[in-house]
């Protein structure tokens, strides 16, 4: 061992003892000809190194740099000057001999919290950013949440089972990544998006409660903050219902705020149909550390079925813009009546950015006064107003923003407004926490471009047993496009739940379909014929016939998990390698080319466009 | 939630308390037409239900079958019967309803520990295999390892960090599995062969103590018992020395046999050079729960140049089978000095076989009464065979085998030899475990095809220091191939260490190189050019500019691990869903074509040979 002690270790207690560290420079400080400071560095803190005497010699001959890899001995002293700041810092190494391990060239950027180097170059020098405190912070965060997840798991008699990595491409939604297979020429692995069909298998097989904490691979056009490979914390449960899943998943995120974060939540977690946190937030992940639910004026007629929406306190004022809307929604601001010209103006032009897409914003100003003002008060007499800001739960002092036009991209918007100004007022507080779940999804999303039915989870979610029947009993071909919401299909709820937090979606699951003849229907209901079947989920079909137990599961989006607990917007911060948004590796200058050897012993060969 | 408490949970105190249980139907006995037994079953155990009165008709309208899944609600009853074998075997549970939750197909094979299944069939539906208990308590001891291992080198604070699975070719030995990249045309990841050079940036990084339960990957042809993809507790520490990793982790393999096997290995690991393990069991990884040591009779001048031979012992005799060959070996059986001519005749065809590759076997009769019998009489005096035998280490009753041929495969014959015959002694007991670590493994291997150094380890491994100077100051060219021994680099020995359990070898690493200047040398001496060098490490050489710390690592083969563990010598009976000696995973089907549009995705097409 090169060392007695970490530099996160010495106190006062080992006073006059010898000590030997090993460690990082983190700074040279010369306070004069015969006394240095250097400030030495490893995982677990810094402790001061001071060299008088003998051991300045031995330093003018050897001069250290910034990350140079320094083992030093010496007697464990009392500081002078004493740094509260630092669990070492009551004391310090007086050196009386060292050995430099390894030197450092001068680092293209400061190891430091806030250090000076970019994205990009981070990026390629990956292994110095990550010396970093804050990032890692970020990794130590993540262990424990890793820990935290694997005991309460184990606590609650699930195991660990893992499940291949190279298995059988069945795209459905995302691409796979696909292997080539030397040993079977002409043929291909996939790497697996998610562990589903294999967790179903170990439920069939009798296993009972699984989890795999796991890497899963999708070949998607990288948005921000997205990566082709990401971890999932992936369960499974047989013999159970939704109820018995969402406790059990509180559970144990509950858990984990206790051991991560010491947070006791002790508060059920609320609970929100997909209708309600569409109609109340535009949005199917809700942050709801804050309110300002949106009011839903105008809606059209075959969506949202039993919501009511509230026309009147809009029609009949000849105003165009709301007339003509298919849906028109408003939401109150706290606090921001008295926002000036230059403000709702800038807040017009936020929402016609193309990222939102609105035409323009119609506001009332509650003033604190009891009156009211609007951009639109040609059309609309103060009493109206007035009804409509009640209806928006506008208090006096509140601001009421109102957006019209085209249903989904209106309450998009709206929802994208309301956390926009949430942010600015200061609702959306790092360190609050709110969980909810999110229930009763559609099973079916309708896919334009195909005109056919799409599973808006994936193809195992069952629909709720009340509508079973619904699905058997009708041919899922839409026969009119425009009226696709008028299929029963578009009915149909599945039995599947998300779990938020504070505005993310860190976790998704369902009750999955157990019985041959509904994957069957489900299967064929997404446009996959017998065939299709048996090609791609062959080995599923087979297996329930074979005394498939009813079960469910879920799974969560470790990396996003961490970094909402973490406090960041970037998954990215909290993966050791993470890729760029090119699916790039710029550390390793991954993906390359590979040698021509291997192209032949692969038997395939490129066919670029260009 | 479908039961209220498991199959294996019931026991006398929940007498006459009513419970719902869910579970697989293993046995239904008729014992009158108003008597049925079920056997229900679940991961956790097997209740007795028993049908009598009114449950007697549903049960006769609703028959069960093997492996239908049940949920039955009824009291619980106090057997008359009592089954001592079964931890419910005091209760049964009297049925007052039931509900077939799915029903089953009749299973391909038997759901039981000697099922009639055949391998192929049981990986076909091996969703069904892994219902039977002896697979099942295979998994279950996979985990209790995983478990172990994890909180071992938690409290020893190690890290667990993801390492990335898209990375990038570098093929050294094993080819790699390459996976084609949509978003960057005519380039490809690599999925990783083992994280080692991250786990080693991780350490230039500051991390100081990392580990990993993780997949690796390896395009090979399989031989019997490997698998493309496996797993591995890969481990690495800053600021050691072997002696610290070795310590280390023979206390993770110890705390594993505690927690896992209830064994308190409380004596220190053996240790052994890597030639001591070779000279004296004629492989790296000797079995060494028993004895029956080689006597090395003849060896070839250039090998093992520290260890003395005794030709003496044999020379002079004009036997020229053994005048004429490069090595002769000599190993004593323990009590067999009374083999039958067939019994020896059967050896001698066994040593024959190709795997073995021996030309004959010559043995000598140590007879109880003291005189000495041989295949070899009339070239040797009883008193040279006495010397011969007393120098094996043959006592009376013993039988002494001994091997002449060319150095490797007589060598590596007599190490088969030995186990086989340890084996049919009944000296290799699967419930006796025995540690060994083999060390100072050669740092190079000769590379006859190519004329050139091959890594015995990986490329990483650092020589032993005292040899620094031996591989930077010479040049790595073979000049004459046929006198390679004689090159400086062929004594070079590696700061290598394997771990092995009786006679496999379980977990390997090394000290690692942190130095810029001598990775570039061993590159070189790989016969990597510059621009190869920093095509394929560039990072790793960049990283080392930066301040490396001193570091040392291991990985064990944790499929293998727990088949040992598990008293196996498949370590496919340890994997949930393994794949076949061809690679295939013959449940999914997988690999398999791709579609039309996946290749043309990816740019990419076939070009078959045939």
């Amino acid at each position: 061992m090169y060392r007695t002690h970490t530099c996160g270790e010495l106190r006062l207690e080992n006073k006059n003892s010898e000590a030997t560290l090993a460690g990082w420079v983190q700074t040279v400080r010369k306070i004069s000809a015969s006394l240095y400071f250097v400030d030495l560095r490893d995982r677990y803190g810094i402790t001061q190194l001071c060299f008088t005497g003998d051991s300045i010699r031995l330093l003018d001959e050897n001069p250290l740099g910034r990350e140079f890899v320094l083992q030093a001995t010496g007697m464990v002293n009392e500081r002078s000057n004493k740094n509260a700041n630092l669990p070492t810092g009551d004391i310090e190494l007086l050196v009386t001999s060292f050995k430099i391990l390894n030197k450092s060239a001068v680092p293209p950027f400061t190891i430091q919290d806030d250090t000076d180097g970019g994205d990009d170059l981070r990026m390629k020098y990956r292994f110095l950013d990550l010396r970093r405190n804050a990032v890692k912070k970020n990794l130590e965060l993540r262990y424990a949440v890793n820990r935290a997840a694997r005991n309460y798991l184990h606590q609650k008699q699930f195991m660990d089972i893992e499940t291949p990595f190279l298995i059988k491409s069945t795209p459905e939604g995302a691409r796979d990544f696909v292997v080539p297979s030397r040993m079977n020429p002409g043929q291909f692995y996939a790497l697996p998006q998610s562990p589903q069909t294999f967790k179903q298998l170990l439920m069939v097989s009798g296993y009972d409660r699984y989890y795999q904490i796991v890497k899963c691979f999708r070949d998607e056009d990288l948005r921000a903050d997205r990566q082709p490979e990401f971890t999932q914390i992936d369960c499974e449960m047989a013999f159970v219902e939704q109820e018995d899943i969402l406790n059990m998943f509180e559970g144990m995120v509950k858990h984990i705020f206790k051991e991560v974060k010491g947070i006791d939540y002790t508060e059920k977690v609320e609970r929100m149909t997909w209708e309600d946190a569409m109609w109340q937030f535009g949005n199917d992940k809700p942050d709801i550390r804050f309110g300002m639910k949106l009011l839903n004026l105008k809606k059209p007629a075959t969506v949202y079925s039993d919501k009511q929406d509230q026309p009147a306190l809009i029609s009949g004022a000849d105003f165009k813009v709301f007339d003509e809307a298919e849906t028109v929604l408003a939401v109150a601001i706290p606090g921001c009546s008295e926002y000036t010209r230059k403000q709702t103006d800038e807040l017009t032009e936020w929402v016609k950015r193309p990222q939102i897409g609105m035409k323009g914003l119609v506001f009332i100003k509650c003033n604190t006064d009891g009156t009211y003002k609007s951009s639109v008060d040609k059309f609309y007499s103060e009493e109206r107003l007035k009804a409509i800001a009640d209806a928006a739960g506008a208090a006096p002092g509140d601001l009421v923003l109102l957006l019209a036009g085209a249903e989904e991209r209106t309450r998009k918007a709206a929802s994208e407004l309301r956390l926009e100004m949430a942010e600015r007022l200061g609702l959306r507080k790092k360190e609050e926490f709110k969980l909810l779940w999110v229930l009763d999804f559609p099973l079916f999303e309708y896919d334009e471009e195909g005109n056919r039915w799409v599973a808006r989870h994936h193809p195992f979610t069952s629909p709720k047993p009340s509508q079973i029947e619904t699905m058997i009993n009708n041919n899922p071909v839409i026969e009119n496009a425009a009226e696709y919401l008028k299929h029963p299909y578009a009915t149909i709820k599945a039995n599947a739940y998300d779990m938020v937090l504070n505005g993310n979606e860190i976790g998704g699951g369902s009750i999955r379909i157990f019985q041959r003849e509904l994957q069957e229907k489900m299967f064929a209901a997404l446009g996959m014929d017998k065939e299709e079947q048996l090609h791609k989920f062959g080995f599923l079909l087979g297996a329930f016939e074979y005394g498939a137990p009813p079960h469910g599961g879920i799974a969560f989006g470790f990396d996003r998990l961490c970094a909402i607990l973490g406090g960041s917007e970037s998954i990215r911060d909290f993966i050791a390698f993470p890729k760029n948004n090119a699916g790039r590796d710029v550390m390793l200058d991954a993906p390359a080319t590979i040698d021509d050897k291997q192209f032949e012993e692969l038997q395939i060969k490129l066919d670029l466009k260009n």
